[in-house]
This record gives structure tokens, sequence and C-alpha cells, in this order.
């Protein structure tokens, strides 16, 4: 409460400022300021990569702006014609704009300007467009959210021509396209800008940045305090509600990615303009926090796809372009450079061009990854997303636990999901969202109905699922209500681990779940437990599924049926009518179950056991598919029925070499060869059995006391376990 | 019959050559030459690259030599321990061999010598191998063959420290081992040693290779003659019946690639011994124009997984590290130099460092990949592979067509099947073989069951299947005696096309295909034209399918049916039994059908007519598969049934980006709308309608006669085709 009253009282005294202080200053004023053009030319030649890049851009451009550039009535969807036409329009009149500061070429001025002047004809014209698929519709574009992101760059390439243009030109462009489009943006759609959402937050960063470029006070205005003029909504409460204090944003790492741009965009242009404001510092420099948090919620440059992801997102996209630019230049870190070569590309901005000149200069460091806890929620009391990693490289073992509030519409009903990486690829899954975003075929590039009959559905993610059914009923506003809870995290080596648990996703049932990476007892890299216990007072089925990538080797069980002939659902809703049952095998209880599975040219194996009679399906993505919208994913799904709790324990092994190459293959077998569990309400205790006749036990507690002490009596050896997990060899020596 | 005459003489006259000039010089005189040795330590030193190469292998070699290597009783098949540990050992005594001469270091030379007493202490107690599975079984190993292998690598390392060891210990190795083995293969396994076979290749190779390093005649005469030492078998006979005049390899470019090996090795030890021999002058430069061959049956660094063929070989395999270093000490070709940049490493031989030295002077030029027709067959009569080409970057469009002889065993019954590939990938593709090499939890690493059940029937290619049966009713003897005929080859743009026919796969059948690339038609890339005719006396069912990788889009049609909550496969044999059934639609005669899907980053659309009714079948790959040996390879089908004759004609469009990282799509509907077709014995015309309304004309002669001259009038407009193929626009314009 305290801390809420605090913020109110920061945003009242940031809000006063921003009145008192302002003086607008000459064009242009964003990304590039009028200081920054006495020495830009001779800076860009002086650094080979920028240089490159802006020839890479002006040869596009060329191409682009060699016939006038179509600019059509508005009439498709998402990856129709008219949609990409305007979307390229824009950002031509960005590239046009900037461009002919970077190179002093004005013939890129005149083309941002006769653009402009076509839109600023088109316009006036234009009412509701005519796709009625969003509760949001633009005009230009078929949602609002396509027309605010259009202007962001649209008002930036203006920017860089305005000093050039006569009184006119300036008059006909703004009068007919940006204080109208602002207008419809801000006042004419209140419902979005006010929202707390990365909606509004584009329609902000584009109302302000109007603001500043046109020095016209009262859009800057709308932007700080929404359009009620009373701070209830507007950017502070965006930064205040939408990002943690680590710097996560609620919907997970592919909407922050699109989402932190306007965020970052609009701050820069913010400091441009104001620095007393000091806003990268704001609230102890979320922003700057929530620029890097892209980058440790990545694995080989592309995001971790939880919630609604495309999985071709990563660190090279335009957003964290300017992200890792913007915070370059604030903080000089060189493994921040890592990340920029990495992006293949720049940006035609002041801070992009000092960021090549680094990396030219050979300051480039490499990135250290290490195990984060990065807390959801605007005070970080809503669960946490968990990343425990096996080294500080890029392409190392990595396994990513969610335990994060829902993350609203685009949320995935998924608690305690787990991906694993190694070797630079996904091995434990997630499907993502159903979706092919742009490609106008597949409903307007839009989500498709699987996204919901599938992706979002409990049995698509590496988690537990109860009788058939998704966690919260697949309700997302029940599911927004509630969060995880972290019991444990340790960051450290050997044992580096998260706990996590939850009441919430069904009636009646506790669940908890520990995910450990242990080194020095498997052969090569670390070992994954993972102890997933569950409990109820009425008896359940309950499933937990392993979305495996790559390709099936071997089990070290016969299946009790295959399905060879004839392909049925597995059920009948909640994502079970989209799998296609392969296999069943039956196991007894404790009995250790092994399946071995190869990607690229390394093995996987996954050594399984429960406390309870169970069964493993085998089955492939599919069902009830009509459009071919499903990719044919395969999962592994560890099933116990008719019991009121149960544990489900097991420990992966990442082991070997295939190579296609050079004809040989090491280690296909993994080390470990049975598995067995002990647990009691304090501590939980693996131990494996390896082929060369040793014995490794892992000890964890489950206490919430990161200092507790714990012996354990095993055969007559004590185990002492100070902390939340250590491992011994069989003679009871901690490794 | 007179070219064959001349054969035998010359080979005869080189038996005699053999026999006269030799005169042993000292060791090594391999890969390497006692000459060699004077500079080769500080040529390293000024290579960068080879010493990084050799520090690598450096690294590698210490690290197995830490400790003593195990030499196993032999046990395991392969894949297993025994099998694996025994081929690391013989290739650890080369390498260390070669290692003691590139960096002087003494080490080496005794790591290589107390293994080699190792052996010779163990192999004299071995009898034939416990594994059952070969028809040719080693004592080593479970087959001759990797008995053989070994002998190539561990002659080579020992010839590189014999020089340095005392009488003794030559004789307790050479006898112990070398002599031995080289008995077994060649005496002891006279089946294999005297085959026309990849497998003899190898044996010939390990054991001629032996008699230099010994200084014994007799193995150097076996290899030339055959165990019956009369030139009915040994090397001058696979020579000149396993590689066609243009160098192809029957097999295919998979096993062309592991065949060559033996051949290049052995023959440059041949040429360090007996120069005067010019071995690599024999039969036209064939084994120079073997090693060309393979770059051109390769995309984009991978072989065409025609026949029996894993699909992640390719040029950076160490058969061609010793191939294109072999042929660039030849040739000196700088485009090879950009072959070797892509494999990524070297091979410890001189010629391998002259090669390094050349890329680290900057002497590389791209290769020029362009059409090409290689002939099958020791006289280059048993048919063609035909490689279109429409640029000459290792990532451009390329079109295979097999037209060849079967292949032995390992052949698949594909006659007229093509392959597709565009921007680095596979687009239209082949299957390959299903084998998890050196997997040994996949049966041992051999081919698998589903190998011989989907595989090589005819409905895992993309051509015809008559009545759902195999070509040949996947008899492999009977396949062997046929061969189909190339009508038409022309490498020349802007149309680049292939015509083959064939009469025997099936009873009364005549089929006759052509595939055509054509520049200037669509906007971006150029167009492959696949007109597929075939007749018979009486009623039949054909299929033609095609493999295509990547994510289904969409079609212009709605299915009659759609298989989602049941899958059953498609037929009961002859591979039909793998394939589920998804959906199903039907067509009228010369109706268009389009299909659209999305690879990587680009679009591909199929436009197909046949001028019968006809169904599209869309399956997929996995029924029948209790074992989950495939992958889950989507195909589409396009059958009729009940006729005597059809054509089935369609073009596939290459269109469109995709920009997942720049959220944009573009062009992902294809420029051609509707297709049309006719045609008469002499003549095929494709008219293809274009959504901006144009008419694109093309015309296909169907005669031998690369220059006759046919005029078509067509609505009035008079189209003029001299040769065999030629595009026109509405107006009849060529163009």
């Amino acid at each position: 409460m305290f801390k809420s009253i605090h913020r109110r009282l920061k945003t009242l005294l940031v809000l006063t400022l921003v009145f008192t202080c302002w003086a607008a200053v000459a064009n242009p004023r964003t990304q590039i300021s009028a200081d920054d053009l006495v020495n830009i030319q001779s800076s860009v030649t002086a650094s080979p990569s920028f240089t490159n890049f802006v020839n890479e851009t002006r040869s596009r451009i060329d191409e682009y702006f060699r016939i006038s550039p179509d600019v059509p009535l508005p009439r498709d969807p998402g990856g129709g014609y008219t949609h990409e036409q305007h979307k390229k329009n824009g950002i031509a009149i960005y590239e046009a704009g900037l461009l002919s500061l970077f190179t002093g070429d004005e013939r890129y001025a005149n083309h941002a300007k006769q653009l402009l002047l076509s839109y600023a004809a088109l316009y006036p014209t234009l009412k509701e467009h005519p796709v009625k698929h969003s509760n949001y519709p633009g005009r230009m574009f078929w949602q609002v959210l396509n027309e605010a992101v259009w202007l962001v760059y649209a008002i930036q390439g203006y920017d860089a021509i305005r000093r050039e243009l006569s009184a006119v030109e300036k008059e006909t462009i703004e009068g007919g396209l940006f204080r109208p489009l602002a207008d419809f943006l801000s006042i004419g759609s209140a419902n979005t800008f006010n929202r707390i959402h990365n909606h509004a937050a584009w329609a902000v960063a584009a109302v302000g940045t109007t603001g500043y470029v046109l020095d016209d006070e009262r859009y800057v205005e709308l932007a700080f305090k929404g359009t009620n003029l009373d701070g209830s909504a507007g950017f502070y409460q965006l930064i205040d509600n939408l990002f943690s204090p680590d710097g996560y944003y609620t919907e997970g790492p592919y909407y922050q990615r699109y989402a932190l741009m306007p965020f970052v965009v609009f701050a820069r242009v913010i400091a441009s303009n104001q620095p007393e404001l000091e806003i990268f510092e704001y609230r102890k420099s979320v922003l700057v926090s929530a620029i890097y948090a892209c980058v440790d919620l990545s694995y080989n440059g592309l995001f971790f796809p939880l919630n609604d992801a495309i999985k071709d997102k990563g660190l090279n996209t335009v957003e964290l372009r300017y992200g890792i630019a913007i915070a370059f230049a604030l903080t000089e870190d060189p493994s921040l450079l890592a990340i920029a070569q990495m992006q293949d590309g720049f940006v035609l901005t002041s801070d992009s061009l000092k960021m090549a000149q680094a990396i030219d200069a050979g300051r480039a460091k490499p990135f250290g990854y290490i195990p984060r806890l990065f807390r959801d929620g605007p005070n970080g009391t809503s669960g946490a997303l968990g990343i425990l990693r096996g080294d500080s490289g890029k392409m190392g073992q990595a396994v990513v636990v969610k335990a994060t509030s829902h993350g609203f519409g685009h949320g995935h009903f998924d608690r305690l999901n787990w991906l694993y990486y190694d070797n630079g690829s996904e091995i434990v899954s997630d499907y993502g969202s159903v979706r092919f975003l742009n490609i106008e075929q597949k409903e307007g590039g839009r989500y498709l109905p699987e996204n919901t009959t599938w992706a979002k559905q409990t049995i698509a993610h590496n988690t537990l699922v109860v009788d058939e059914t998704s966690q919260f009923d697949a309700n997302a506003e029940e599911a927004d209500r509630f969060h995880p809870k972290v019991v444990q995290f340790h960051g450290d080596r050997p044992i580096v681990l998260i706990r996590a648990s939850t009441e919430n996703p069904y009636q009646d049932i506790r669940m908890e779940r520990l995910l450990a990476l242990v080194e020095n007892v498997a052969e090569e890299r670390h070992l994954v437990v993972d102890i997933f216990s569950v409990e109820s007072n009425a008896e359940h089925q309950f499933d937990l599924p392993i979305h495996f990538e790559g390709q099936y080797i071997a089990t070290n069980k016969q299946p009790t049926a295959v399905e060879a002939v004839t392909l049925r659902p597995l059920g009948e809703r909640n994502g079970y009518q989209h799998l296609w049952l392969r296999s069943k095998q039956e196991l007894v209880s404790n009995e250790t179950f092994l399946f071995t599975w190869l990607i690229g040219n390394r093995f996987y194996s996954v050594l399984a056991l429960t406390d309870s009679p169970s069964q493993v399906l085998f089955a492939q993505l599919g069902a009830n598919d009509p459009d071919f919208n499903l990719r044919p994913q395969k999962v592994l799904i560890r099933r116990v029925n008719g019991v009121k709790r149960t544990t489900f324990v097991s420990v992966l092994e990442s082991h070997g070499e295939y190579n296609g190459a050079a004809e040989f293959t090491i280690n296909n077998r993994p080390t470990i060869k049975t598995l067995r569990f002990l647990e009691n309400d304090h501590l939980q205790l693996v131990t494996l059995d390896t082929v060369n006749s040793a014995t490794y036990h892992i000890a964890f507690s489950r206490m919430r006391d990161a200092e507790s002490t714990h012996v354990i009596v095993l055969d007559g050896i004590p185990l002492k376990l100070q902390g939340y997990a250590a491992a011994f060899d069989g003679e009871g020596n901690q490794i």
C-alpha cells in the first residue's frame, strides 16, 4: 500500500516536470537529435559495419521508390495486399527520412515527403476499415494496433525531414495526416489508448512522439496521462503495471519483445526532449532491465516460446535492435555488443551507430547467461519464471520453468510447465501458438482455431493434466486471478534448482514441482532432475506429458499395444482430441522406464518412475485438424489413474554423439540405468545406479529455509544435506 | 565390342608395367612420400588453417591416448562398443602415425606402434566374428568391409612410422597383423575381393596399399589382378565397371562418396609408387571426373539422397576431404578450394596441406554448378542422371531427374523420379533410406525393415505408381536388367530440360516424363514444368506422388473427405501400408488444382492438371511402423483410375517471402492462376494464365532431334518452335 502511494506521488511529480521544463529544440528530435547531425555522416563513414548497413538499406529503399509506391484504399486483413503495402509504406517513410540524415542525399527526404503527401490526401477520406475482425478496428488497418505502429515509424521519418519542408507542406502533412491520426489513436480510440496493455503502449508512444515532433504539448500530455488527463492511464501507468520489478513482461517473452519497442523508443524520445525526467532511471531502471530480460529469456537467439508465441522470433527482431542499441548507449556494457552481433544488422539511430562503432573497435564481450528468477507482476509477487542454466554460453543446457501468472488473453494454461534446451536446440519443447503470422491463406494470419483447442490447453504443455481437463477449465479470467508460489530457487552450481507449487488450477489438487540441473553425476553434461508431486482428497487420473523434439530411438519396454493400422484420438476434448494415440506401455510401481531419442548429433534419455502403477502413452499431434494447421509433434505421456496422490520422478540425461559425416556414434545409451526414489514431508531423495555399477544419491530439501540441515541415513550411510540440495556418491561423500 | 577389347588390351599393357618398373623407395610412401618429409613441418607452420587442423587433431589424439586405448575381443555388431572401438583404433593408428610426421613429435609414433603391437597380438587369435548378420563376415568386425576400411587406415599409419621401427617390431606387426589381415581380405575372402562392387574396392585398396608399404609385390599383384591373378578382377576392372565415362557411380551419390575413397586413396598411393602408370589419367581421367561428379551430385553441401542414402552425408565427409585434396593437387582448380572451405577441415596428407596453403593464399573461387547429364553404366549407355540448375550457386534452384539403371542391391524402384531444391533446402524430396547408421538400438545401425517395405518402393518416390504396385514388382535383379532412355537433354538457358522414357518397369506400360526449368515466365524465379505421360492397352490406376517438405498452407479446393477422427492406411502393401490417408479432393478433367506450402522463408505452389477426372490425396507417413522408425513425411498423390492413358501436367512456382523476424509476408500466392495443356505425338504445349491476366505458352518438342522445327497456330497466333522448347507471351513473341 505504501509503495503504491509512493509511486503515485512520483508520477504526479513527474507530470509537473513535464509541463514546466519542456522547451522544444529543432527537428530532428526523436532518436536522432539536431546536435547529432553535425558529425553523423563522417561517423557512418568511419564505421565499416554501419556503412554496410546503410548501403543495404539504401539499395532496398532505392528499389522501393524506383516507381512511386502504391498507396491503396484499405481493403485487406493482416497478410493481405493493402495491409502489407501500408506497413511497408510506413517503414519506407521512416527509412527514407532517416537515410536523408545518414547520407545527406536529398532524394530520400523527397521520397519520404511525397509518400507523406499521398497519405495526407488519403487519410482524411478513410472511415472504419472494411474488415470487421477486430474489436479495435483501425482505418488504414483492420486493427488500430497496426495504425499506432505505423505512426511510430512515420512520425520519426517526418521528424527527420521536417526542418526541410515549407510551411505549406508541413501544414498539409500535419493537418491531413498526423493530427487526425494522433487524434484517432488517442481520443478516437480511448478504449485502446487507456488500457493497461501492449496495444496501448504503441498508441501512447505514437501519440507522444507526435507531440514532441510537432511541438504540441497536448499530445505529450495525453501520452503521459491518458485521455482523461488524470494519470489513470498513459506511459507511467503502463510502465508501472506491465513490467515486474525484474523487467519481466507478464504476457511472456514473445510479447515482451513486441511490447518493448514502444516503451524503449518512446523513452528514448522523451530522453532526447526532456532529459530531466530521467525516464530510463524510472522505477529502478526497469526499462533497461526489461531489455536485458529479453536476452535472458532466449536460447540460441530465439525467445522461449511461452504463451502465444511464434517460434522464429528472437534477438534479431527489429524491436531488439532498437532495444539493445538503446541499452548499450545507456550502459556501454560490452556484452550487449555480442548480442548486437547476433542481430546481423542495425537500425537508423544514433545509438545504433554508436554500437556499430564499438563493435568495429573490437569491444564485444560474450554475454554471460546465468540462472535467473524473473518475478512476475507489478510488485514482483505474482509468481516467477525460473531459468536454470548449465553454463554461460548461448548453446548450453537450459531449463525454463513457468510459475508465473497467467498473462491475460495470450496466456496458456501451463502452470509448472518446463522446457529444456541443449546443444543449440529445443529438446523438451512447447508448441508455441497455432498461427501463421501474416500468411493470408491461414485466416488472414490471425490465431487459428487450434490455438484455442490445442496450443493453450494444458495437455499441449509439459505439466500435469488432471482428469483430461485443462487448468482452470481453460478459463483465462479465472486463471488471471491466481499465480503459483516459488518455494525455492538456487542459482549456484553444482545444483541449480527451482521448486514451485500451486493449488488453484484444479479443485482439491495440490501440486509441487522441483526441477534441478545437477552437475558432476552424469559423465558428460548436467542431469535434469524433475520431481512432480500431486495430491488430492479424491481419486483422479494424472497425465504428465513430455513433448519431445527429434527422433524416437528406443524404450526399455515392449509396448502392450501399438496402433499400427488405425489411429484414433486419445480423447475427445481439452486438446486430447488432437492427439493420435500410437502406443501404450504398462509399468508397475517404481519400475524405471527409459526412453532415448536423438536430436541433431546428440542423444537424450529420460529415466522415469512413479510410485504407482502407470502407463506410458506415445502420441502424435494431428487429429481433428482438417486444415492441416498443426505440426506432427510427438509426446510421451506418463499416466497414473485412480489414485489420490502420486509423485512423478524423472531424470533426463544428455549423452553421446551421433556423427553422420564422420560415421561414428559414441555413448548412444545413457550412463544411468535405474532410478530409485524416497520422500517424506521434508526431503526427497533420488538414487541413481549407473551402467558402471556406481551409485549416486541426490537429496533435496522441501523447506523454504535455504539454510536448513538434514541428515538422511541410508543403508547405514549418513548423507548430510545443508541447504536445498546436495549430491553424494555411493559412499556418502558429497560431490 | 571394339571398345571392350581395347580396354582389355590396355589393362594387360598396364599390368606389364606394374611389374617392370616398380622399385620401392623409403617409407613413407603412401599419401606422403619420403621426399615430402624434408619441408613438411615448416610448411604446416606456414599455413594457419592447416596448423589449426593439426592442433585440433593433436588434442583429439592426445585425449584418445591419455590412457591406453582398449583393444577388445570382437563381440558387437555395427554401432556396438567393440565395433566402434576397433573403428576408432584403426583411425587412431592412422592419425597418430601421420601426426608424427606433421609434428615431429615421437610420442605419436610410439602411440601408433603400441596400438599396432596390441593388434598384432590380438589378430592371430581371432576366428569369424560372433555376430552372424553378414554374408561376408569379418574377424574384428561383423562384416569384412569394415575390416578392409580398417586396414586402409592402419597401413597408412604404419607406413608413417615404419622407418623408425626395429626389425623385430616390423616382423611382429607385419607377421602378426598386416600379412594375415591382407591374406584374409584377399585369398581368405575371395568372394568379396573379386566382386565388381564397392566392398571389393576397399579390399583391393587395403591389400594393394599393404603391398606397397611392406614392399611385397604379391599383394600389389593381387590388388591389380584379383585373386586368380588373371585380371578378371582387381583395381582396373573395378574402375572400368563401376564408373560411367562421366564419373558416375551406378549405386548413386551416397555410395559414390563411400566407394570413391578406396579408389582415390589407392590411386594416390599408386601414383606415389608407380607414377609411370599414370593412374589418374586412366580412362580419360575417370577418377578425377568421379571426384568432380560428387560435387555436382550435391546441393548446399549434401548429396542427392537417391537409392539407399543417409541424408546428412555430403561434401564435408572424410572421403571427400581426400578426394578434393587429391583432385586439387592434380588440377590446381581454384574452384575446388571453395568446396574445401565448405568441408571445414583437412586430412593428414601432403595434398591436403597444399590445398590449405592455397586457401590461405586466398586463391579460392566459387564452384560453378551447371546443368549436367551424368550417363550411367560402364559405357555410358545405361540411362543417365539429369541435373537441371537455375543458377551456378549452391543454394539456387535445382531439379534432379533419375533415369539411371537400378544400381544393384541398394537401388530404389524409382525410375523417372525427380527431386527439387531451392533456397538451400529440399522442396520435393526423397525419403532416402530407413536406417540409423551406427545407432545400435536401431538394429545395430543396419537397414531397417521399413527400408524395404517403404523406402525402396515406388510410392516412396516422386514417380508414377501403376495399380499400387512397385516398378518391377520390387525385384532388384529384374530391375538391374533394364534402364530408361534419355530422349532429350538441353543444358542451356532459358529452358533447361530433360525428357526420358521407359517401358520396362511395368508390363504393357509406356511412360515418358519431361522436366524443365523455365526462365522469364514467373516473376521471381524459374518455373518447373513437369509433364508425365503414360499409356497402356488396358485400364489401370495411376498415382503420381509429390513428397513435399515443409508446412501445408492451402489448396484451391474444398476436400470431399477429411480423415479427422480415424486414420487408416492408404493401402495394404508395396509401401501404401505405411501411409495414413488424410484427405481427398475430386477434380474434373483439365481442372487446375493448386497447392501452396511453405518451407523456411519461401512459398511453393504446384498447379496441376490431368486430362482425365482425378483425385488428389494427402497422406502422411507412419502407418505400420511399430518401432517408430519413420519420419512423419507428407505426400500429395494425384490419382487417375480406370483409364488406358493419361498425362499429368504440373507447374511448380517458387514465390514470395515469409519473414518472421521482420514480420512481413510478400507474394504468398503464386502468380500463375490456371494451367492449360495441349499435346500430340510431336508437341506438348503448356499455357499459363497469371493473376495479372497475362498469358504464357511454353512449347516442347517430343522429337529426339534437337534441331527440329514446328509451328503451332493457337487462336490464330503462330508459335514457332525451333529445338526442344520455347516460351512465348500471349502475343506469340518468344521470350
